[in-house]
């Protein structure tokens, strides 16, 4: 992909999460892609919300409709890929009158890097027709902190992930004891989360929001990267402009994983994703 | 598959739900199964949990490692199977030291009926290293109600579904208002669950288990069948020996689609079980 601002065919310039999701036909279900270094966490590894937001691009595409946007997507990671071009191989596995479905796989230098699992439908910015998950209470985003990780922390490498660049992510000082190296217990991260150029959110991005808090087992005990075996996402609504509110929990760790749930409101205080994933965790 | 009890390798004889999840080897990935009458819900449909319990079983016997069951499982429901034979296609995606990931399809006649993707791993029985969540209060397992639906019910035709000779369903009254016409408005059904022949839980038939309650959804309002969009399960644990308690939420109802979450805890308290699912709802 060319270096240079692209059109969004709207007028306007293509933005960096526009072009790093940006995907290209090569026929027969098959589309290509360039995994972008900004969208890399550690060791220039790319953002696992991120590869699924471009299996998702790549499963609009290939569906086809302007009206049909990512409403639920499981992935599972078998091999992280490398900075670069990919291949997605995409298939419609069925085409309904209100929900579709379609499966993706990503591929790099001949391997299988992530699978996913997608129902693709009309996503609507309606309130709910019935409940309501309050969104998090948080101190305002001025008052939270958008570095995480001190030296002594598990994210010292991170203090300025790559990702930053794309992504501002506020977080919650109450829940950031682990940055200095006492975890606070709780099993909870949580903040404000914008795109750096104020790019709204939108069914595809909020497939990369679900994944860019740090794990949530952060704020329990200070251990290596905790790598999702499976992750799931449900996109709710089309979010209102603005910053997102994100929480992450830790459910219950046991036999060396742990399950881990994520909420995302708009700044309108409405639910518009949700996600949970099932990782590995090595406690200290 | 032949009627008569098999033998389960430990001298004794298959029970029904054995006998309805076995699979026999096609080569290459190839295992045949057979869909039974008894695990049939409406119009003679399959459970969805049981013909995830089929893929599990499948992709168990295709990495062939004893100590490896399924710890996740996505489903995503493509075109619902009949009773009878099916063929599932499943290959490991990766083989891994402390996890493995399969990718399945149950195909029926030359369709494609459900397509899993899932991590295998070891499972023991041992509490929590950190987390606990608490088992659903319910009233003793005689005081709740084991057939559900009375005429006016949306689970008119439920009365005694054929699953119901296989798993024994507990119904806790305070969540049946939905029964007799009245949901009770708060989107919660639980209960307590067992096989009629006592056969002992395990990870194979937490499979089965996650999706045997009544839609969350009929106690907050009488709409026909819910179907599943996709179903993500995790078994945390080795179940205790004895009934499970089982609880199913629902979070929000918007844009035609729900969430609902269910989570199982043995006889010992312990959780062994979670799983979320988006569904399609129509309300009245």
């Amino acid at each position: 992909m060319a270096a240079a601002p692209q059109d969004d065919g709207e007028g306007g310039a293509m933005g960096l999460f526009d072009e790093a999701i940006a995907v290209r036909p090569g026929g027969e279900g098959v589309w290509h892609a360039d995994l972008r270094d900004e969208l890399t966490i550690v060791n220039g590894r790319p953002n696992g919300g991120y590869l699924l937001a471009v299996l998702g691009a790549a499963a609009v595409a290939e569906l086809g409709d302007a009206d049909s946007h990512v409403v639920s997507a499981t992935a599972s990671y078998i091999s992280p890929p490398t900075v670069g071009p990919v291949t997605v191989l995409a298939e419609v596995r069925r085409r309904g009158r209100t929900a579709s479905q379609v499966h993706a796989v990503m591929g790099q230098d001949d391997r299988r890097t992530v699978e996913v699992q997608m129902v693709l439908a009309g996503i609507d910015a309606a309130a709910p027709d019935w409940g309501n998950i309050a969104p998090v209470d948080l101190p305002p985003e001025a008052e939270c902190r958008s570095t995480v990780g001190g030296t002594s922390s598990p994210l010292s490498g991170l203090t300025a992930p790559p990702l930053s660049q794309v992504l501002s992510l506020a977080l919650d000082p109450a829940t950031l004891g682990f940055a200095s190296g006492r975890p606070g217990g709780e099993g909870e991260i949580r903040g404000w989360l914008r795109f750096v150029d104020d790019r709204p959110f939108d069914p595809t991005s909020l497939l990369l929001a679900v994944d860019a808090l740090p794990p949530a087992t952060f704020e329990i005990a200070l251990t290596g990267w905790v790598p999702t075996l499976s992750l799931t996402a449900y996109i709710r609504a089309w979010p209102a402009p603005g910053p997102l509110r994100v929480r992450m929990r830790a459910g219950i760790i046991a036999g060396g994983r742990v399950d881990e749930a994520c909420e995302l409101w708009d700044s309108a205080g409405q639910l518009v994703a949700q996600s949970t994933q099932l990782a590995a965790i090595r406690l200290p």
